[in-house]
């Protein structure tokens, strides 16, 4: 049986991309295997795929009667639907251990790296399996987005030696254009809504009972969102009542100034304002140095929640 | 701040010695870490550690403000008592993937492999760290133990293979003979009771209105009770006298040579008799290949109860 191969709802490049490269592995190691998607790619995805010859990938949101291997997730509400305990039959994941169980013992890989990437590609010499050209620079891409150009506080020497490897491999000689590439596709917010735009890069959280959702947008500038700034928290507000969450975060964030422009609504913005030992100013706040929502805006929500 | 290593409560074998094991590993990496287990060993494991020159583990059961990595589990309910979400910083496990969750990536890996062992004797080679031979003895002691020395169904080449290299290591040149060594520690009935030994591992069945009950032994040789069936078929006529029972059986499992001498008191023993498609002599027969309660002896007496 065909085992479907997905990173998370609301896929990124580091999903996308890590689903084909893993497929490949397993498909390596005898498996038959289909690398899927959770939803359209964004701006970024599109043009990595692009860049690198790649189609876009067959869209799967219900795990009902599948085999399914998660990349890049391990959290319930960010998987397929009717994903049940029988159906997973891998994890390769560097986020927070999430809430996927199953009834058997199964492969699992997760760790605190900056990219799936680089953990596929420790995978694939693990394994003695020659890396694609093509297939590498997907994973190059991956993890030049995950850790901003090695820039955020979640990329290790791993995440750098894997860079080193793969851009070998996949014959790329500048990798300081390929992100800029890939900050130019991704940071465009002409021609998309201020809802497109919070959903861009967003997940919801359950917080000790308390929904709280954190999207972000990496930006070469904050010029960029000055003029729907309004337009944005609109688009907040809306998501919360439809949501019913507690808080809905909006990470403006400036890459090249790496920081972070927190736009806060919340049923109570003290508990936003003491996870970041600040203070709003209208409805947001900068956060110097602050770039990863994984490693610095969730952890610190979750603090101030109790989890 | 150092990390407290250890396997799950009610401890065997593999938890202990992955727990010895994984902390070894870490200090190589340059960690502090400190081997534990949450209650006392069993009779298998006393002897497991005594052979390699092991002193027992601190028992540390309360996680409340320690650094904690899990081998051989990820279920809460086999976790020390208070683990948070920032308290596990690693798991190696190769049971199915239980509900312990996290709020930071951590390392985690698990394989569907039949021991802890295994999956850190891969780890010991893929950081290129020289496995202690005393160390290797207990890896490959758990090894042995968890999959029955080869013949469990959870067994894989893997496991195979780390006992292999595990053995030259640890200048074991006899499995065999360890096997045996720890079996008889597990078996040992010295000092028990007839009906202490009748309840070791005995639970109570309705089929279909008759009560039955169904009590198992493992043993490396018959001959470990063979003075004492006498005995062992009073204390099964005490225990179905007072508990009203249809039938009551004793497995005495031969694991050595894959069966079970089945003690049969029942009120009729053609219905035993026709679900094992056997004869008694006297007041047993030896079923061969017969070693599971659960996936043989249970739905075979079903069966025959019309259940």
């Amino acid at each position: 049986m065909a085992i479907y191969v997905t990173g998370h709802s609301n896929p990124d490049t580091d999903s996308v991309t890590a689903a084909i490269a893993y497929a490949e592995l397993l498909k390596a190691g005898g498996e038959e295997a289909i690398p899927t998607m959770q939803g359209e790619m964004n701006p970024e995805t599109i043009t990595v795929l692009d860049r690198f010859g790649f189609s876009p990938l067959e869209i799967m949101t219900d795990a009902t009667g599948k085999t399914i291997a998660l990349v890049d997730h391990s959290d319930l509400n960010q998987a397929p639907d009717n994903l049940s305990a029988d159906s997973v039959v891998a994890i390769v994941d560097h986020h927070k251990i999430g809430d996927v169980t199953t009834n058997n013992p199964i492969f699992c890989c997760t760790k605190p790296v900056g990219c799936t990437g680089t953990i596929l590609k420790q995978m694939y010499d693990a394994q003695g399996v020659a890396v694609d050209p093509k297939v590498a620079g997907l994973m190059l891409a991956a993890i030049l987005s995950d850790t901003v150009n090695f820039k955020s506080p979640t990329c290790t020497d791993e995440d750098k030696k894997a860079v080193a490897e793969l851009k070998e491999i996949a014959g790329v000689t500048d990798t300081e254009e390929l992100f800029m590439d890939m900050l130019k596709a991704k940071s465009t917010v002409e021609g998309f809504s201020a809802n497109d735009l919070l959903n861009r890069d967003y997940k919801d959280f359950d917080m000790n009972g308390n929904k709280v959702g954190c999207g972000q947008l990496e930006l070469a500038t904050l010029d960029q969102v000055a003029d729907i700034r309004d337009d944005l928290y609109n688009a907040m507000k809306e998501q919360k009542a439809a949501g019913g969450h507690h808080t809905i975060l909006l990470m403006l964030t400036d890459v090249m100034k790496e920081g972070t422009q927190l736009v806060v609504l919340s049923d109570d913005d003290s508990v936003v304002e003491g996870a970041f030992d600040s203070k709003l100013d209208g409805n947001s706040m900068w956060i110097p140095g602050m770039m990863s929502r994984k490693k610095q805006t969730v952890p610190n929500m979750q603090k101030a929640f109790g989890c």
